[in-house]
């Protein structure tokens, strides 16, 4: 059953609900509207017995949560996007959940910093990743897979690990709910969501690079190098602005204001610019940003558009650019497989 | 339509054959009993413009044949054997092609080190692989893949590329035909066959790790690290005796002595121990090695076999030791997929 009626259900074992995105109001979003992506079932985890087990470093240890709440607290907005958010739409279909474009959401999160839990653990200067592990595990069916159950993990290259990586307990002022990885998850900020691994039960501090399945077969991609395909972890969210309203198939009036309205992110640099076309495609004027930029968390946005005298169809883009210039592709590209969704998506409206 | 009537075809487009291993007689597997491994179709290539380029270096440069026959020659024994060897016996039925055991051979080949190659390039010390591409090409069919065609191609570690790999013109003494890598092939000794990469038009020097699809999601296994699976490049063959005679379903004389006899082969140590066992794994003997070892080629074994003075079914078995002390698993290894079939294989034979 889905727990969380707010959200739409694009399956249930494993657990996977997203935001309808029309509904987007709150620039933080309220957690019983954040989308909940799993891989396998949600683990019950008892937070007394429960443990964060530091391993590869100077002096193995464990911490309760307590111990964790006791270390400094930090406590940073951060908007997460599924790598797959906006797979519906893809032609042709492509296997993996399919995602309208909801599953995204901007909380405020609150616990230990990464880096201080190494530094206590005392990982050394010669680490080069640390692998973060949940207490979730399953089978994977489809070939090529591991032969026996695997945890879900996925590593972070020591760099970021030491630079903003939360280990947060709290997610807008309450403990994190089951389906958001109580007691303990990672929140890695610009990145998409599949590196904040939930239901912490590990850190692997190592001196090599780690492949774990959700980093070599899943949640990959081609990249051209010197003219052959190389297979390339997903890291960092891609540029991109959504509309939340209008929305697809919605009418609107003939010949009245319309605030069409909606949300854009980016990574390591903040969006500086979202361009909206009601043309589909051929001319593109600049959307207002809301509100001031907050570091790591999306960036509202509006435009005032004068809709048609005229009843007919309406295709409605938006795109954002961020402060490097990096801007969205206005066709799918092919390398990106089934993630990283990001080309123009129109949303196609009835003028009436 | 199979171009060598000795081998047995396991698929004609790509085009795969083996040699009958019972057929195993010459040390030196003649050049139309050796196995033909192809992703592809068989490149058609004109030898006075093909060029050998090499990229990533100081000075790019191109090399032809010719200029390739001009530098110091290198001849060497090598044992290849692909790393699907076997696959037919493994249980249940897996993807990839049936082979029985005769993708393996041994052949002695001339060419030049890829280390002079390298070296006359100016590959400087800050490299930490070359990549070796084939001119053979085409799409893979089945995801995780990339979107567009692909030539086959591989990596191998900067070390290995200086140590002892060959850049061959020829097989045997002759040109090297078309199915086995016209104009020029490398041959990597101790490793599986994949990284032989054939028909090379390309050598590319990098910096860093290359994941190309032939060594991130095919020709890899799960091997387990602090308790999680990561995916690893297949590289080095596994030590691994195989029975020539008797054949599988044989039948052989009652109260007779029988020369139960083929190869084994290691990758970096060689061959120190054959045995057999006529009780299907019970109790096992200690076969002969025969010959003086060659450095990366098989090594021929026999034994003398007292057959039971009683009719009925017998399990042979064989299994090799290395030097350093590897031997062959009794039961299949699950982490190794599809590759790396060197569990104790059953020969039934019948006795009467």
């Amino acid at each position: 059953m889905n727990p969380l009626p707010e959200l739409i259900s694009r399956g249930e074992e494993p657990l996977n609900l997203e935001m309808p995105f029309s509904s987007l109001r709150e620039f933080v979003t309220p957690n019983e509207k954040f989308y909940v992506r799993c891989h396998f079932p949600v683990p019950e985890i008892n937070p007394v017995v429960w443990r964060l087990r530091i391993e590869g470093v100077a002096e193995p240890l464990e911490l309760s949560l307590e111990e964790l709440e006791a270390m400094p607290r930090q406590t940073i907005q951060a908007t997460l996007e599924c790598a797959g958010n906006g797979r519906s739409h893809l032609q042709p279909k492509v296997k993996g959940v399919a995602w309208d474009i909801g599953a995204v959401g901007n909380a405020e999160w609150a616990g230990v910093l990464l880096r201080d839990v190494l530094e206590r653990a005392g990982a050394n200067g010669s680490a080069c990743e640390v692998i973060l592990e949940g207490l979730d595990h399953g089978m994977i069916k489809e070939p090529p897979r591991p032969p026996n159950e695997i945890n879900y993990a996925r590593s972070l290259p020591i760099a970021k690990a030491r630079q903003d990586v939360l280990l947060a307990y709290a997610m807008n002022g309450a403990p994190l709910a089951p389906e958001h990885g109580f007691p303990l998850r990672a929140v890695v900020p610009g990145w998409f969501g599949m590196a904040s691994v939930k239901w912490l039960q590990r850190l692997v501090v190592t001196e090599e690079p780690f492949h774990g399945y959700y980093q070599s077969i899943d949640y990959t991609y081609w990249e051209d190098r010197d003219g052959m395909p190389t297979l390339v972890p997903l890291t960092e969210m891609r540029v991109k602005a959504q509309i939340a309203r209008p929305e697809a198939g919605e009418v609107v009036p003939a010949g009245a204001a319309y605030r069409v309205h909606g949300a854009a992110w980016a990574a390591e640099d903040e969006v500086a610019r979202v361009e909206v076309s009601v043309d589909g495609g051929d001319s593109w004027a600049e959307a207002q940003l809301l509100g001031e930029p907050v570091r790591n968390a999306w960036r509202f946005w509006e435009f005032e558009w004068e809709t048609p005298a005229e009843p007919g169809a309406v295709t409605l883009l938006a795109r954002a650019t961020d402060a490097a210039g990096r801007t969205q592709p206005a066709q799918r590209v092919p390398e990106y497989g089934t993630y990283m969704i990001n080309h123009w998506l129109p949303i196609e409206v009835q003028v009436r």
